[in-house]
């Protein structure tokens, strides 16, 4: 694939993503996934309870429910990353992917999520896979019938400490502020299990081990030094925009590097669309995305179609 | 129940509000659903295949898994009209409904939809219900082998023309304009099907018939006027957004009636939240609808919770 000519190139294959490829092949353009990943955050969620039409389902299945549709619609997928991504010409765009291929689109819907935001302080860096994790649902089986900390207060914290308290012996919750903050029904089951110890206004200030996590530094709500000895830190203090990459593009975000969009997700560039999490919306959640993903699709649809008629060579019947 | 305090009121159950129901009661706040029906629009539609998580489901088995799930985490249900809603003394609302029930409630969600467009035509409201429908799942069956008409050139015109084509003898579809406007995939299914002829520049001037619809009266795309012998009478020309009964209160619309709403589903009145159809968004999709009410239920629950914590009495446990 040198040279190829599709109508929409989406970036990112979660919910909005793969939503997105649902609609827009619905409607006959030629379509073109691109994502190191399927599913994104949703594949990394535990059991999902709050996508309408499920009541209780793995992350990873309903991902997996996502792509099967948005390739059997006829969503083509390429596995790798973006690295650029160029004004052509003729009005349209070139995609730009790692092992330097070059993908010709009329439209680009952005949809590739978040990263997880790092805690910043000594240790981490040096520690990341060797016991430093950013996913309780990937690495939590390894930390059986061990002592972890979780590192946050929110719903992602929440949902890490109370999978993570039913594999491991203890679990210490570090929280910075004074209370949790999410769904309460997490909180409850929180506040119920008998392995988590919740530390309010803690603050991680080193992580240590040499080949492994052997403890962790914090200052306790008095702001005297404590440790913990844990084989495991899981650092769950919410996530980061990484778009730094779109800067030449000319694309305009907020204050936290999330793209701006109209409410039909329209970026300030025109054919570029953007949709879910990376997009200045409040609320990441699965159903959100879908829908994001959903009206990006359909504003391609439009800026591709213009008024043209559907069918440009059907002749109308005559009676 | 005469007096009732609830946190969220929702008005419609729909994917927007059943959604809502969902977010809202996994946030422990108390919460009615307020509907004349179940599943809206969508249980008026026959399959749905661009729902993701589902290749192919019925409106109705949707809507009534998005029901269940909205039922099961706590929301409760009342079957009869809204009829008002009062802004209270206490910076709450009471929500009138048409048995005179006065429910008390801090926050609304409004999430009740459209309403089929009228034709307006001579004989269509005498005719209503006598061969003249809205709804081509509901009433499609009833005209097995005879010849009917879907007067509109847009997807729910398409969605009936295909499904009627299966049933009835013959279909004629009148489109106002040269073209048929909506997913290319309907529209080829339209083209292909053997039974359906469309009538492109076809204005209708009125629908005749004594107790029942006789017949159909149209001018051409030459301007000439013609008659088709038909049963039945498919009006499938879009929608209307019935707020006027809103306007007491103040909530701001769009020129077309719609709820006007920021990002986040607020209204311009504080405590009053809107989504899906009714709202000003451009897309009417059942996945769009749901990302909506989710929008709104956690804007709702924040607007309801401030900056609380969450388990008031829990007392942090010491080490």
């Amino acid at each position: 694939m040198s040279e190829q000519a599709y109508d929409v190139v989406i970036v990112g294959a979660g919910p909005s993503g793969l939503t997105a490829g649902i609609y827009t092949t619905r409607r006959a353009l030629k379509t073109l996934i691109i994502s190191k990943d399927i599913g994104g955050q949703l594949s990394l969620t535990d059991d999902i309870e709050n996508y309408p039409g499920f009541k209780s389902i793995g992350g990873l299945e309903l991902a997996q429910k996502f792509q099967e549709q948005a390739a059997g619609t006829g969503s083509e997928f390429l596995f790798e990353a973006v690295t650029e991504i160029i004004k052509d010409k003729d009005g349209g765009f070139v995609v730009k992917t790692f092992t330097d291929k070059s993908i010709k689109t009329k439209t680009v819907i952005l949809a590739f999520g978040l990263t997880p935001r790092p805690l910043d302080v000594p240790g981490e860096k040096e520690l990341t896979g060797k016991g430093i994790t950013y996913c309780a649902t990937c690495d939590g089986p390894l930390y059986k019938g061990k002592d972890v900390v979780v590192i946050g207060g929110g719903n992602s914290a929440m949902d890490a400490g109370e999978f993570l308290s039913k594999i491991t012996n203890q679990v210490y919750m570090l929280v910075r502020g004074d209370k949790l903050k999410g769904e309460k029904v997490l909180a409850q089951q929180i506040h119920d299990a008998e392995n988590i110890e919740v530390l309010f206004g803690a603050n991680t200030k080193e992580i240590k081990g040499k080949d492994k996590v052997e403890a962790l530094v914090y200052t306790d709500i008095d702001g005297n030094e404590k440790e913990l000895e844990v084989s495991g830190v899981f650092i769950e203090i919410g996530y980061i925009a990484s778009t730094k990459w779109l800067k030449p593009l000319g694309l305009e975000m907020d204050e936290r590097n999330q793209i701006k969009i109209t409410v039909n997700n329209e970026t300030n560039i025109p054919g570029i669309f953007a949709a879910g999490d990376i997009t200045e919306i409040t609320y990441k959640q699965a159903v959100i995305s879908a829908g994001e993903g959903s009206k990006a699709a359909l504003q391609a649809y439009k800026y591709i179609q213009g008024d043209k008629p559907l069918i440009p060579d059907w002749t109308p019947k005559k009676k």
